[in-house]
């Protein structure tokens, strides 16, 4: 089965908004095994839209159009698909009672050019959507289907899922097999020294693993094609357990779990108390902690020292400390990380001092340097680290690496 | 002069990555007046690469190819483009010995393999890329143009804006009209405000003006369309006159200017120390703040008091005032302004103190309810926000209007 997307809209054209249904459509086709070969963007003309959908039916099985389902004269995609299927638009009492119910319950007046919204195709169905006033449809030619979706996501998405692919099943539109895919995520190893440790099984065709490089963190995605979803499965738990076997030391988490979101949980289970101490990152890492729903059960206090006044007011670095070693250094690091532990009672705290740039940097200490340390009642320890970058990014890689060091000191210590 | 659009790579396909380089090509040709009336995307394939460039190239002037230019079997580009335009691939002795430059700088083996990314059209010129080892390409067929472009962002912008561009004006793609537009970004009034005030605006053709939401800002874009530069950014000049003169308070800045910067920028000038105090936002207010290289000139130090023992410890908020009106309250958000600004001797502080969600709200204290302070010597005030969305947005948008009312004190009281 062969689908392509057509996306109908001159905003897009003109890069006014990012297609993200696109990008959502070309994910969820994959993972039910339906290959996209063709994504396809016009705007708003009907000579276009219709050679676009006549294009797209000369290659594909099943082409999805976003966008252009509202009331006004720039929505024009039921109609040119209409034109290019040959299949006339007809009035479809049910969609205009819902219609005019959407309104009667907002207490929006109803004009008749909302008419247009109810047509459906005479061959076809059209699609609930519970979400806004277009109803989708289906343009169904027997071999072939044309699906009309409306733009905004929080429409497309439900109906989608919930309307055009249950049709696409029972019309036997996607295939037997099934394509699964499991994201593994790892951080504290870069692209170039996993890439070696994993090259043979990236050679694997079924199941496929492919690596993505992220900033401050590396990605590797298993996917495995089956005639159903637990051999596909099992197919990536083998895959998965020859991976951890040789880089499960720096895996943090699986599919859309952040370090942020491990890192929370793994100190709520064990009862630990967290305080930040943070000079470079200025606030990152207490705000990506705190970004994680029921993070105020372990994360007591977070402290933004910019001000060399601030590190010893807030957190008692002896001012003759910082002026022996400067503030970016392994001492006022470890200083800040104590003074942050003791002063918040807490059980474990993180702390960094470093060089954001773009200015500040010196040819001993250069922009991108960042000391991070870490103290429990155990002790303290701290990592120089040197990162690439923008002053965002350089934020971003000190944040990623001071949780990967409250994460592992974690795992270690308690 | 018509552009279109063509991706090639089967990541897009699946929807691993999003194709955020067609949307700034986009953008930046509509801004030069170039219209794109076909966006396209296509794997690695050669037989549909071929096919898609055919197709373009029958429709538009430039196409414009971004990706497959790495030096692997998957990598396509170049060699579909000289297939469709019957334009021979040559050896480019300059491109080779800066590439195997570019791999001894970095200590790495040069491969044959790499001799490929060498290659210039034989009708046409290479485009230098300083960033990445992919050099890009115009092929040159007298009235029409196919351009490759590199896939990674900070390879393909530069590239297009130091090296293609100059190419196309040179020779005259660049329509003699230019397009200018200017953006303007309110914080403090939503769209459904701010519209009315701009409604017969909005229906002027030239210049256009077009509202954008954003998550606790608004913009407005005005585009002009003149035979010169200084014509169309007079017509934008007197177009933006009447819009400041509607709702020039809300207007914080223009273009890319943040709020963060602005506001950092306002506070520097002024002499200003800044400090914060936040509880919900949990640290995003002092990361937006040293976000903006040389806020140190101008950021004190931020406490994130998350625990009530922080607040009443860090800040000095009396335990009996938590008691009696609850952690999210007038009282509590005015004691932590005042307690931020007097520890660290700061001229303003801001805090905040509420309910970001998804747990934790009551029917007097729902989700996304945020109290919001500010305190100066000459007093401090506070203001009641109420926020929809997920814990994210609710901390987005209170450190937006954290930012604002901190904007606005400043410039009201200093």
């Amino acid at each position: 089965m062969r689908a392509e997307i057509l996306s109908v809209g001159t905003e897009l054209l003109l890069g006014q908004i990012t297609d993200t249904n696109a990008v959502f459509l070309s994910r969820d086709l994959a993972a039910r095994g339906i290959d996209v070969m063709h994504r396809v963007t016009v705007g708003d003309n009907m000579g276009r839209a219709v050679e676009a959908f006549r294009t797209a039916l000369g290659r594909a099985d099943v082409v999805v159009a976003i966008g252009g389902l509202g009331p006004t004269e720039d929505d024009i995609t039921k109609e040119a698909a209409s034109e290019a299927c040959g299949v006339a638009l007809v009035n479809d009492p049910e969609s205009e009672s819902t219609l005019r119910a959407f309104f009667e319950r907002r207490g929006i007046a109803f004009h008749e050019g909302n008419l247009k919204q109810a047509l459906k195709p005479e061959h076809g169905v059209n699609l609930k959507n519970p979400n806004g006033t277009a109803p989708g449809c289906v343009f169904d030619l027997g071999d072939r289907a044309v699906i009309c979706l409306p733009g905004p996501p929080n429409e497309l998405i439900p109906m989608w899922t919930d309307e055009a692919v249950p049709w696409l099943s029972a019309r036997g539109y996607t295939p037997a097999e099934v394509l699964r895919s499991r994201t593994l995520r790892f951080v504290g190893i870069g692209e170039s020294l996993l890439e070696p440790k994993v090259k043979d099984l990236l050679a694997c065709r079924n199941p496929t693993v492919a690596p993505y490089a992220k900033t401050g963190e590396v990605h590797l995605r298993i996917s495995a094609k089956a005639p159903d979803e637990k051999t596909a499965m099992d197919l990536i738990a083998g895959k998965e357990a020859q991976i951890r076997e040789r880089a499960g030391e720096w895996l943090y988490g699986i599919d859309d779990e952040t370090l942020e979101m491990v890192t929370v949980r793994l100190c709520i289970a064990g009862g630990l108390k967290i305080a930040t101490a943070e000079s470079c990152t200025g606030g990152l890492i207490a705000s990506r902690i705190t970004d994680v729903p029921g993070s105020s059960e372990t994360f007591v206090e977070g402290l933004v020292s910019y001000a060399n006044e601030a590190k010893t007011d807030l957190l008692g670095v002896p001012a003759g400390l910082i002026e022996r070693h400067g503030a970016v250094s392994e001492d006022v690091a470890l200083a800040m990380a104590e003074g942050a532990r003791k002063r918040a009672g807490a059980d474990i705290a993180v702390a960094d001092t470093g060089i954001a740039g773009p200015g500040g940097g010196t040819p001993d200490k250069p922009v991108g340097l960042v000391w991070i340390a870490v103290s429990t009642a155990k002790g303290a320890r701290a990592e120089r680290n040197l990162f690439a970058g923008s002053r965002e990014t350089v934020k971003l890689r000190a944040s990623q690496s001071a949780l990967a060091l409250l994460r592992k000191t974690a795992l270690e210590e308690f």
